[in-house]
């Protein structure tokens, strides 16, 4: 077993940027499960800019490039970062976490867009300073796409190592 | 080893809803492998929805929103599930599949369209009919792209946990 | 332990197809590792055509179909094979390659573009050719994007399982 981290720590690693975890992690909103363990795997469904409080609604819509600029995008996707750390806390649990292994972030954008790395830089970012540069570093891959789910401007998805395996 | 399933109870699962597996799986149009086996993983490439009849040709083409709307893009979706059911069947076969891990569906829709749920929906319940709600349950991306391969309206890929390992 | 290859055999594989690999492997362009290893998987961040010279620049930009055609598409794929191929090289390094698992390529196309598998062929022949037909093998994904990071025509990531293991 390596050190892990609690909910706690990574609360306070976050609220170092001032940033706070949502309450409640999201629901699924359809016949898929927000976060399939599989061994010592995790995998995230793909989510979105779920407003903090729970309520379900998004802190931003819109295409990047004509309703949104990029710093607001890059804000939609530092919250996204976050409710993918809370769906990962609401299961398995922030102790299990080994190793963030992978993002894959899309953005809603216009086809002239270039900027998506700055825009996913806003959801890496979280992701390293919830869980330090060694436990948080990551492959990703992001990439503008023409529409999204409920017309939100980023999802992505993450991959995350577990301690521990149950079979 | 954990209880597997047979062909046949698949089958007999998907005909509840009046769904069949193809005769044919999907053969690779390309420098590519359809399953890819790794020790106690597969990974399917992504696949269309392609007629149950093993023609190749497809059920469905276009983009949603524009030539097709969203029921019959579900039913694309479904199609697509069935065809990678049986590509898992043909190799490594349907009696290895411990579970059911991750589904990444792409949808070609114009860029206003915001229902890549219920398009996914499609695909995502065959999967919990086929192998039911524990071994089917999985995680989930779904988001819309500009242009598909051949045009279809859909394509998804499957990530699946095996019995046994053989590297 | 199985039979893996050398750079100087992946080079040789190369050179007969006319190939060379890249004298530097990509470095990030943001808050992300090019090649992320988690036990005995490597995963790849999403790359794109860099030119071989290290210097950071692109062989190819632009929208296939609008800027520029099939042809120079598919080679844009094949130079981006071999930057993925020069990461893993790089880091964990090609004598810990044991096989291929999956490619995901994302072609930044017009909306009635369908060629994309002769698109990722360029990229997926690469990787025949270097490792061989049962090394190199897998899976794949390629669908049609609205853009891309920098206006590259395509990127792609890799997955690739290693030898020996190192939690």
């Amino acid at each position: 077993m390596s050190p892990s981290l609690t909910r706690q720590a990574v609360e306070r690693n976050l609220a170092a940027l001032g940033l706070r975890l949502p309450d409640l992690a999201p629901s699924s909103r359809g016949s898929y499960t927000v976060v399939r363990v599989d061994s010592d795997l995790a995998h995230t469904s793909a989510l979105g800019p779920f407003e903090l409080d729970g309520s379900g609604r998004f802190t931003h819509v819109g295409e990047v490039g004509t309703d949104l600029d990029e710093e607001p995008a890059r804000a939609a996707a530092a919250v996204t970062a976050l409710n993918l750390i809370a769906a990962v806390d609401q299961h398995p649990g922030m102790e299990r976490v080994l190793r963030i292994i992978e993002l894959i972030a899309y953005v809603r954008a216009r086809s002239e867009f270039e900027s998506h790395a700055a825009v996913a830089d806003g959801a890496s970012e979280v992701l390293l300073t919830a869980f330090g540069p060694e436990m948080g570093a990551h492959a990703r891959t992001v990439i503008g796409v023409r529409s999204l789910p409920f017309g939100v401007p980023v999802v992505a998805s993450m991959k995350v190592r577990l301690q521990g395996e149950v079979r």
